[in-house]
């Protein structure tokens, strides 16, 4: 029997690769509903390709040029953000997996969650702004969370039923400024910050790991996946990318997941868990390493990462706030409307505007969710 | 329920920090049998300390002195080879060691196998010389086999139940002689090579260690224990012995134990295993890391891993031979009457003159190790 996934945000980075590794297990897993927000052209040749169910694409001014694409085709066509949290319902669908950009996959996760489908979640906002709901929900609804980004995903294939964490060693690359001084932060562009050095992936992240903002919400993310406290999570800095992240138990034994940097494999990892699948591409050559070297993060340089910290530390609707600030700051920063610096700036002014509650119903975030954006947004 | 735990060489180094792994557990672990060869004056030591039921000096011209120096307590005494067999069949003991060094850890390992005991193997020559027999009792015994050297332990703590190892990668620190030339070698002392980088062992296994038959044994071992085929185990030279070992699965992921270099890991693990518990000392701490480095192993330097590999891919009685060679000429660097370089010439003339059979009996193994001892003694 075939698994039958949902992916929302079909057409990005996370989706593509899904659906590659989806076409490598034909026997094993179906693409069953595709989701887009914008791009009509890709998600029309995607479903010529895989012929799911039914597609959705949320942007309803795009949505007669998917319908007449796909004319010829029994394929349903769907449109609005509405539609995305009916889709993920569909009974035949088994697993979900959550691909979309921001704070746009809160509540079709939720929605799926509700529905009881198994989630593999590549949106880290999802938990970065609502850990502490979506965590109670999978709990109450018995569903489980596989984490797909590839820090998580790594530290998912080391932890061990039964046997406390001790500590998260949660790696990063340090993104494309690393060595840069304070001085050199001041004048980076847009150009720089989207040359990452191991990682190709969606603009919006790309930028998130310039500012290590992107680190900050995978720490948020790593508490909730596997609640640990913030100071249980230590984020090394590690240049090569090769150690994907790694836990230490408490009688000191440290496991860690490396290879090369492919998506694919976490993906196809929530997919198949526990078991594992044979995958194509390249595989880790240790003899053609460079030297894996660690550091430790700065703080001063990166203040997008102590602010994350701060949040989590803070907890309620802070996270959101942040998450939120850092959408309208991250959107700007790629617009040419302010610079590099700028982003932690305005994040940490929106963290001490919005006022705080430790309440964590939906309408909480969606409400703290708004009003972080529109103040975030008078600072630009 | 205690566990209580045989420890057959408890005055080596594994034997003794064995012990304080016991020590830190005290309502967990009993060391309920304690054994040495030679040691009378530690064992004395140990069992005041622990209070073992029984205690076995090997070497019987020892035995009234150890007798004496318990006579107040009430602690039975043994001796000789054949007491060790009867120690390990006690029915109140659950776990046995196997931490006697070379050759004659073989018969208390079958002894204690045939008796259902779990067994925690540090004795790789037990696996050397008659993998094939251990494995097909342990089988027909329903007996865990426990690995207690670090790579092994690293390695069983990275596989998946259910998942296929692609492929194992051995790490390996590279000596003392790592960086040394042909030439070098030939002049290389016993001092020089007692001066191990990273692990403090016992002397055998450290001069095992600059020839890297250690390793040549470690693959083999690698080999039984985890059912792979000899092209599957890779050995890396890795001189920081940080990463302990890893596994690469068919989707390409590498799964590797790290830590600091402290042999009462694997002890204790193997003694819990699947659960962890808590372990003093050290951390590691990847910001006090020199560079992480990876190279191939040179066999053409260091003969005695290709000899090694040959022979296992040879089988049968060839490890054997070996392993018999390797204790002769081992114990004969050790007394100055051979230099570093015969080493391998021995073990390789041992091979070539030691007549092959696939059968292995017992009985094979007793034989082949004594004609081979024989023969290589020709050799000094």
């Amino acid at each position: 029997m075939k698994k039958r996934i949902c992916i929302l945000g079909s057409t990005g980075s996370i989706g593509t690769q899904a659906l590659d590794v989806i076409g490598q297990h034909e026997d094993l897993y179906e693409a069953y509903v595709l989701t887009a927000y914008n791009n009509a052209d890709l998600l029309i040749e995607q479903a010529r390709k895989y012929n799911p169910e039914a597609v959705v694409i949320a942007k309803e001014t795009n949505y007669e040029r998917v319908k007449e694409g796909l004319s010829d085709l029994p394929i349903k066509v769907y449109t609005g953000a509405e539609a995305l949290c009916q889709v993920v319902q569909d009974e035949n669908v088994d697993i979900v997996l959550a691909s979309m950009v921001g704070f746009a996959g809160l509540e079709p996760t939720i929605a799926a969650i509700k529905a009881k489908k198994m989630i593999a979640l590549a949106n880290k906002e999802t938990l970065v702004v609502a850990g502490d709901l979506i965590t109670r929900l999978a709990n109450e609804n018995q569903v489980p969370i596989l984490p797909v980004d590839s820090e998580h995903s790594a530290i998912f294939q080391c932890i061990e039923p039964g046997n406390r964490i001790d500590k998260i060693l949660l790696t990063c690359s340090g993104g494309p400024f690393r060595k840069f001084s304070k001085e050199q932060l001041k004048t980076v562009t847009k150009a720089d910050a989207l040359a990452h050095p191991t990682w190709n992936m969606g603009a919006k992240i790309t930028i998130d790991s310039a500012t290590l903002m992107n680190k900050g919400f995978e720490v948020i993310e790593a508490k909730w996946l596997f609640g640990v406290k913030p100071e249980q999570i230590q984020v090394v800095v590690h240049p090569q990318s090769v150690i994907h992240s790694a836990v230490q138990f408490e009688d000191g034994a440290v496991k860690a997941q490396l290879g090369v940097p492919d998506m694919r494999l976490p993906i196809q990892y929530a997919f198949s868990y526990p078991k594992r699948l044979s995958l194509n591409g390249e595989r880790l050559d240790l003899f053609q390493m460079k030297d894996l070297t660690f550091e430790r993060p700065d703080v001063e340089r990166f203040r997008c990462l102590g602010l994350a910290y701060e949040a989590l530390k803070q907890g309620g609707n802070m996270p959101c706030i942040v998450n939120a600030a850092n959408e309208i700051a991250n959107r700007a920063f790629i617009d040419d409307r302010i610079g590099y610096e700028q982003i932690a700036t305005i994040i940490e002014k929106t963290m001490q505007k919005i006022p705080f509650t430790a309440d964590s119903a939906l309408e909480t975030y969606l409400q703290t969710d708004q009003e972080a954006r529109q103040y975030a947004s008078t600072l630009l």
